[in-house]
């Protein structure tokens, strides 16, 4: 009986699948977030390096993986792909589980698989520093880990209540050599003016992205690097989504069912866009789905229009599901996903009809993922414990129905820094929060009317 | 360029290897606290099964792993063994550095491995609870893991100052189901004796011993589960070193130094044995290093003689090398290691002159193991940072000597819920302590005089 399916290093992917050639419809123009006009690759240039610019513009179907990048993967890639088989004993049903397991990269997520690649072209350009934002920590320290491979300062804005929540991230990311910030903080002109609107605020990634925004345009040595949302990001994390296709077919299975938490959208684009690919070319027709938290449902109560991807509006403007560009999610432990918008990539397949959306409470999740920890011995990151409880459900259906479902998941990390959450949990003091209808309609209120 | 050296599944070791038949001079006698005569098999049936009574006393060189067991290593075994390459251009020297990583299991470090060994053979004779003590948490939280996989209870009696640093490992524990008190604790008569002479003590190893022995001894349907020390639990350790065997011929290299950090003993013996035996067969001769705290310098600084395993004096005396069962070691952060004596089977081949030992001191192993972090990527816990100074510190020898060495490391577990030592090391807090020569030599008058 095998549980962990295991690729051999030499099956490492070689390419980075990017999903944009084979959509059915092309994906809208990314607007000046001042003129509203589309944006060429010269706007972007003191934010990025040219080599990320380029991918994030690119048409072709397989970008290849540099070599100092797979080096790196190697460390951790590929990562095991398991089948449930305790957590099928404690279903009892029909139905059979597979999880793609990403949290055993050194920063505990999937993120690294981009951040890697984001140090890597960056290094490349002769770039001294990077800065970015950070939800729950996951990615701010994977591009610190990244960031000391490659020689390069890098600093970070990390939400507030997640900097609250979580100080061991933190000393994490400080330990690979970055430096940290609560955001909203009082270094950049976009988190002065939201504290002085409300000192008490939460923080959110639109406001941290702001703030990095603003530290990476104002200082020549230092670019901008986004854990999430654009296409280039997503790109870089299809490693996942293509291993997983290998592994299932290495115990010729085919899935029924995908299933992918989603905040900004990368772990579930790379986990799924490798599927969508087969899905679109009719090889495959499992059901997509990605799940959000109820606090930031933006695929599954958003609007899909023009909106800026950070709080201020320092950005450009993008088509994707949102919630407008200053609701302030409330401060569940999945700070990976408190965003107020989706990225335009995945938004496209959802509009289309092609994925589906779905969005659970906070205390119905981590029920859920302690049950998972108990029967499958991983503890999931506050984000995956959407896609453990989705996957679960679908099981249980899959049960009253009598049907022999295959559903895989992607655990995209480990809880380990976020065991606040669990002791919650498990005390019973663990929160769930009103839906936010009238918080999201005020924001939508705010964002800018752009055709299209 | 191989970095990370993977076994097959199929690979997973088959047999356990019990070094016993194999040593030098026959392993001397346990003995009962009370008469200081050879304890037998029906000594021990309070506390452990009787599988695991007669391991402890096997003679036998393999030892079967039950398929329940090996289906459960599968999470996470063969765990990678990796070539440092970027520690190795860091030191910029002709050594060959590779580690050997346990932080892949589900608890992250190696424990699981007999965690999950004593919970199905003592599930397997009908047993309904574990008690168990716990350093800095490795321990219990595998135990707790492997208690919630066959449906056992399980009761962790935590060293306090490791429960008051390290919260999130409580969590941890109790989200796979068990329950944590803080030890010294009120609920056992061991505890209460210790705090009413000293209510301000940091607790110890010796001490969360005598209280998990006391409540096993007390209830018929709880066994005691030891995570170091004793025979069986070394030999359930030896997959470490098996596989690292098989991985090393992977590479055609033949080990000049071997290092594993030692408190217990039992990730030291589980990495090194296998060598061991190569070494007594005149196969391969490599150094091999156990390294231990500056802080309980069992090996380097203690006697060979006999002593309880406990602080109390409730378990069974042991020839091993200690500092006197009721010394209490500084509250480093590698709470792991932080016991009065070691393994009587690492003892006897330190006595023996077939291993070498070494003691670091805290913040030498930390600055070294940031290096290594920001190399490798991996954020060792506190208890490996020992091999990992070690290790580079031969390196840099090597450098020194222009000595082209393999060197071979375990790295035994990671260092996430340990974050709050490298938040004191990073923020230049992280203390030291004086040699404690004078409280060992006060503790060591009090180890009763015992033949042999």
């Amino acid at each position: 009986m095998v549980t962990k399916i295991t690729l051999p290093e030499t099956e490492l992917p070689t390419h980075w699948y990017n999903i944009v050639p084979d959509l059915p419809v092309p994906p809208p123009p990314v607007l000046h977030p001042g003129t509203h006009q589309p944006v060429g690759p010269d706007d972007l240039a003191p934010l990025f390096p040219m080599d990320l610019i380029l991918q994030e513009v690119s048409t072709e179907r397989f970008v290849e993986i540099p070599e100092e990048v797979r080096e790196v993967y190697r460390l951790w890639r590929p990562t095991p792909l398991y089948r449930a088989h305790n957590l099928e004993k404690l279903i009892d049903g029909p139905a059979r589980i597979y999880y793609k397991y990403e949290g055993v990269s050194p920063a505990g997520s999937h993120k690294p698989n981009t951040a890697v690649a984001q140090a890597f072209y960056n290094a490349k350009a002769g770039v001294k520093k990077l800065s970015t934002e950070t939800g729950a920590g996951q990615w701010g320290s994977a591009l610190s880990f990244a960031c000391a491979l490659f020689g390069l300062d890098c600093e970070v804005f990390m939400v507030r209540s997640s900097y609250d929540q979580k100080p061991y991230r933190k000393a994490m990311i400080e330990t690979w050599g970055a430096t940290v910030h609560s955001s909203p903080s009082e270094l950049t002109q976009a988190g002065r003016s939201i504290l002085e609107g409300d000192p008490d605020t939460p923080g959110s990634l639109g406001i941290a992205i702001s703030e990095a925004v603003e530290v990476a345009a104002t200082d020549e040595d230092t670019k901008y690097s986004l854990g999430s949302v654009l296409n280039h990001v997503l790109m870089h994390q299809t490693v996942i989504g293509e291993e997983t296709l290998k592994q299932l077919a290495l115990v010729d299975e085919t899935p029924d069912v995908l299933i992918g938490c989603a905040g900004g959208g990368s772990n579930f684009a790379g986990f799924s866009f490798p599927f969508v690919r087969e899905k679109l070319a009719g090889t495959i027709d499992p059901v997509i789905r990605a799940v959000e938290p109820a606090a930031a449902p933006s695929l599954t109560r958003g609007s899909y229009q023009f909106d800026f991807g950070d709080t201020v509006g320092m950005t450009p403007l993008v088509k994707m599901h949102t919630l407008g560009h200053d609701f302030v999610p409330d401060p569940i432990h999945a700070g990976g996903l408190r965003y107020h918008g989706m990225a335009p990539l995945v938004s496209l397949l959802k509009q289309e009809g092609i994925i589906e959306a779905q969005a659970l409470n906070q205390t119905d999740t981590f029920r859920r993922a302690v049950q998972f920890a108990r029967a499958e011995g991983i503890i999931p990151g506050p984000e995956p414990t959407h896609a453990v409880a989705s996957a679960m459900m679908e099981a249980e259906r899959a049960k009253q129905a009598g049907e022999e479902k295959v559903i895989v998941f992607n655990l995209s990390g480990h809880g380990h820094f976020d065991m606040a959450a669990y002791q919650e949990y498990v005390g019973g003091s663990l929160a769930d929060y009103e839906h936010p209808e009238e918080r999201i309609a005020a924001a939508m209120e705010r964002v800018p009317a752009v055709a299209g």
